[in-house]
């Protein structure tokens, strides 16, 4: 600032201008402070990421498109269904944009490469019907430059599998462990007791009756007993990748 | 293995020697095996923590007594008004252990000293009543070897005193931020939006009408728009800290 | 009355004449008292409302032309594809009534004419998900007879937008702000903290997991720390409106 | 601005004068901007109101001394046996502070003479047991400048009481109406079809049954079939006047 | 019994002939005991009903043609649609035998000529929404032998309509009145606060939000004020009827 | 009205009188139109009763004591505690007046002879704790002018000492069962299974785990499969009676 | 029957004489369908079991001394404190019997020697608080004649303890094991997945939070995806072991 | 391992051949360790069984093809629809193997010929609409080499009908009877008071009002008064039966 009031001094600026650049000086600060919400995005390098659910058609693509202009773009909740019906209608004007659609994890990806990869989190799954949480959970990691380890299915095939992918898991170095479970929701406790990094707890809405919802495996999860557990919403892969991913980018920066 | 069968050979060992060895050598793979959930808590550090609450209190004395004996000894939910009445009864056999009381974490801590502080982590609260949850989860992260920076109470100083207070945690370099509210539980995603480090929530048994037993916090939490935030089970200080804790190790042991 | 009795002594008029004028003013007056619940309508100005959901569609029809014949007739909660079905079997006896349709608001309204605004109302949204109820809201409001200032999707753009929509709206001298919000239901109480006219909350069914059907989001409302709000029922645009517009009028009074 | 520029070039200033001048009146900005949620309090004329629950009591006379010199307190929520037991360690240094205690509101008041009141709203309650929730209610839209019209447990007399009741205040031109009511909670919709004001429904937790706790009364005011309805939490007469005060509040500025 | 021991003894009887008669007497006498819950019906004189949701169309045909050999027979919950479908596979052997059919009650009715009508009751509902579950009813007491005199939408209406309907059932001495609501249900209140018979309360699963699925309803009816209430199920117009039903009798067999 | 009419001609009357004589018979009416809701306690004759929880003693004693001077007066819900606390100050200015405590129904009767039984009605209890309740209910039913036949405890002692308490009941011919029921709240279907009167069920606060509370045993009465039973809120033996009499008296007016 | 019919015809019993006698028979018989289910008590041989909580104390005493007069006794959920109040007051007029009272279980037992053991059941905890639930079961279990082995607190000791108390109850030959767990409820899906007799799942209601009352084990064993699990009530140690006992009958009787 | 260690010295055995011996051992002993959670699947014999809900038909089908590879399967909760979408699809490379499927057990079963039956158990269902529910138990059981007896639907046929038909299970020497019940869920209760085997209550999700989704019923089960009822999940008949199973397996190893 005192370059700019010597410079008017000095004359090599008109009143108008020096005012000009210390307001410009104190929106930007001003800015700043309000923005720190965004600046956020920005240093963590998540890509602009829309949740399809609940828009209608021609409003999601819009959204989309406009998003595309300025980079990748990730849309979650988008049934394949629905993909197959509006794909024909993306508009990359970029080249270097390509489409990648995942329909178990129901996740559109407009990206311009691939994302360098700087740590490394492990994903398991109880059983099969787990699988498009953890699919969803996987992308977003790995969009948020992760690698990913995954697991799936070892809640069927017994303990002892459970064991040998963890331990796999452990030399490999993963920094947090993200769990999915529905049903009674038992695993992340079970893992929780195993390692020594953070466990991530996702119930998932499979089940019936008393479990109609994922309600009791989100309370299970809560409720565990064994503490390096935390919990995210229920089906919620998003959250809990995100979530891991700020995990594992805290030991990258050190 | 090898070398003890060669040794039989040679002669250096009778049968029944190598046999013990063997066995031995057998227990310990498979102990190792069995007991990965054991070893855990050696890597990790944590002191023995006993929940008081649902045991008798000659259970309870006969536990502390037996624990003091190894060591450290952390027992939480232990109101103040028993502590005085058992405090008399503790037995220190070893001259270098300390009792410290903490009335309002509610945790009676048996140490030997000093735990070395090695990576810090942020707690804020919403209000004044969020306080005692707070400090559980402050002295357990303090025992389990991290530095805390805390901030109680900004819910009620208004939103720019929470902008210096989570400005300040961020150039510490906390690489966790454990945040307690009740009533709405809306602060974790307001944190959320404003740093780039994990957002544990941790919803509070305060208020009343549709706020009693915390349960509107917690739901507000697990549905928070803002993607970094994961939860732990309402009024569970001693969870959050143990959790943030392993992330903090995480970014140390690199 | 005494001009009737007067006038029977007068011999103005017979015994007959006199009791059934008297009766007639009696019925009048009970009436009046009776029907304290519709003088209300006719005062506060508002138009017919139908809810369309759970009525078939013959009755529907038959309930919306006899409407139509006394004059103004609003249609609330009827879907798009129910409009279309149903529109050209709309009597609209006067020609000076005109149909409009809002597909989002899932509104249809018939008209002879704007509505005169006198007084004004802000109606801010969280994300785009809550826009339906918001444009419910307005379409109601406006029909009210009140001027509405919306401003959707703040949730998304960051807190800084928020302050400068908020800042446009108390410039306006609204008198009245309806906030509406899915998820965790933050938003009302970010906005009761920032004004000093009456927020009401409006919780919306958008979202999955613990915040399904939007009850995570109407008790975080009902549990704000911000004393300033008040709720209606979840996705009750119409509520809300109707609530506001009282407040607004109120002041028109004065 | 340009004003403290003009006059650096015209040597009045010097540069660190002009400096200082400039960031002092940045920083007014930027807290202007920042504080707008502090504002909020001094404008509309509130005490300082602290919830007594769940504070200890040497933690609570802290807080209600260091206030009390500031000027007028209230402090809500504060049982008759605590307040005969702190009542003799208030300090009120100021000799013009007196101290009012009302045990049905449970609410102490500290105070340096009458509020001026400028408008009015009306309170009824549909028992007796509602009572402490209304004159909760009625202290603090007392304490926030607002003639109150009481009517309290005129469900219990008929319908025909509650009609003169309401007819007496509509004609004392009441600009909003609380109405408490726990069991079935219906009391808020007759008087709503009855009045053109906003009627704010409080919900208590009288009653055994389906009715513990008062969600019934609750959920039956949200579902409420007369639209002119909002909804505070249960037993939130502290919000309910809050809320209804700044309703009145907006007929008066104008 | 003494008859058939005399006539043992004066050898009109063979022992095996007296103890056969003797067994078939106490056959009997235990049948009447154990059928004591079936001669409930054969005295009530309702027709077989027969729940038409939950069984799969074939097993509802097989089940109506059999009922309807031995006589009358209503079949509840049959949707308009199914009836089409199935009505041309209705076998009716007997030509006094006919077939009606109300949609919006949903009930099927194959009937052999009038049911003779011996007491009243009223039916009153609050919306449009509430009249299927009222038809339901209606079906099922004039089918147990009640004449109903119905009021529909009273709701609507305003208060003096109801007053009205009200006086009007009264005056036809009616024994019972049963009052359908969904949303608030605050109606049964309303009725049984005006009559000295008494009031079921059907809540309805009309409405959205906290009041989906008619538990508002519900609750606030078990919750009445009024004390001459007693409720059944959601929806349960046919329980409501036979109830009521049951008490009309208790009138007439007097 | 055509009297005064004609008196005002004859000059009989002034003009003043008659108008006088008029509004009058206008208020009357209007009155009695508005009064409906009174109207019902005179006819059916109950006394005027009082619920003593969430009332303070000497508000409780004091509607007591005025409602005394005016004859018959029960209090509900008074513990055996509160009423040896209160008994001294219950001032009896009526020398016929008595003072009547059950402890069992925590009901106080003050009473000036015995009540007339004109009706019968029954009440069956499951368990040795649904007794209270049950209690209440028969005081209330006495004191509304019925007889009452009692079983409690039937649960216990097996269904065939049920199924001939039910034939005692029946034989002396009760118009209405009022079946209590804690647990699994099977016993009204049993009984609604057994007899043609009306079952009123009133679930009991008895249990714990999910049946704390009472609310399992309402939702199976609800359920219910047996459709002659309507149910009234948990513990609610007071309503359950008022209800029972109600119908009672349907057949005594006959 | 065919001899009394006999011995009437020879004159050996009079007609009065054989009706008596018939009628007796009949009597029996008939009582002996009706009193079906108090014959499974004398066949299983519980003894008789009172449930002390909801029962005055004089009322308490009065039934244990009735039965106390018939044999052994057993009083479930009978507070130590309550116990030292009563024991005075016990009647044991046989020399034979003693008293045992196990204050864990909260269980007074008059008895007259040991039980016979017939077959074996194990019960396994998780916790410590989880002892008073499984040490109500274990009396329960042994006074129905089953030797009981236990396993107390496994959960506390890591996973490999638990696998060596289950291999040593499986080598006793246990016929069903009943594992009594709070919190989130995993333990019995562990054993179940371990283990090929029948797991009885008792959830405590241990806990806070979501885990408050016991819900979130309930839902969490009831949605076990180890199929050899059947639950019991929340703390509910008394029917877990009935049922289990009936189990370990099954394999006895044959 | 003495004899290999001796083989060894011996010169039997080389010390690669002798290490490679032992590490076998070993692994043998770890593997048996780790994985006592499948031994149980071989020794209980039960087929492999395949949930269908939640999996895609490629994958379904892929699952059901693998296992058919290895003998018998079971897939169970896959609708007919999709049965026969899917069925010629299967490949049966083995020609002994038999595709059964049965409709209303919704279960799907590659068989090798019939299993042995070896004990006995019972279902007994109280309507129509759970017999899904009971013949997905049914098959179950029968795979599992159970003999089954059914009751179906005698709820509806009155008590009397229940007498005879648990007469006619107990005379076969069921070891287990299964109830499968919705609405009010009592069945169990009355059979568990009849009978002295274990009852196993299955709540079925059959219902509207309170009672959707099973709540109702589950609760009412759990809550039981008869003290020999455990409970599985809602709608869980593959649950109950290999529960059940479980239970009859016992009394044939003995």
């Amino acid at each position: 600032m005192k370059k700019v009031l010597q410079e008017l001094i000095d004359g090599k600026l008109s009143v108008d201008e020096a005012e000009k650049m210390l307001k410009t000086m104190q929106i930007v600060e001003l800015e700043d402070f309000a923005k720190l919400d965004t600046a956020r995005d920005v240093r963590t390098g998540f890509p602009e990421a829309i949740y399809a659910e609940g828009k209608a058609d021609p409003e999601l693509l819009k959204i989309i498109n406009n998003c595309a202009k300025r980079g990748r773009v990730m849309v979650t909740r988008l049934e394949e269904k629905r993909y197959l019906k509006l794909k024909d209608q993306l508009l990359l004007n970029d080249e270097s944009l390509m489409v990648e659609y995942n329909p178990k994890a129901r996740i559109l990806l407009i990206k311009d490469g691939e994302i360098e990869k700087k740590g490394k989190m492990g994903i398991i799954t109880a059983g099969t019907s787990d699988v498009p949480v953890a699919e969803e959970a996987r992308m977003v990691a790995e969009e948020a430059g992760c690698e990913v380890l995954t697991s799936y299915d070892v809640g069927v095939a017994g303990i002892h599998r459970l064991f040998s992918q963890i331990r796999r898991m452990l030399e490999s170095d993963v920094k947090a462990i993200i769990v999915v479970a529905g049903m009674e929701g038992a695993l992340p406790s079970v893992v929780a007791g195993l390692v020594d990094v953070p466990v991530i707890g996702v119930p998932t809405s499979v089940g019936y009756g008393v479990g109609a919802g994922g309600f009791a495996a989100l309370n299970s999860m809560l409720q565990s007993c064994a503490p390096g557990i935390a919990v995210v919403n229920i089906d919620n892969g998003f959250g809990a990748a995100v979530f891991a991913a700020t995990v594992v980018k805290q030991t990258i920066n050190d």
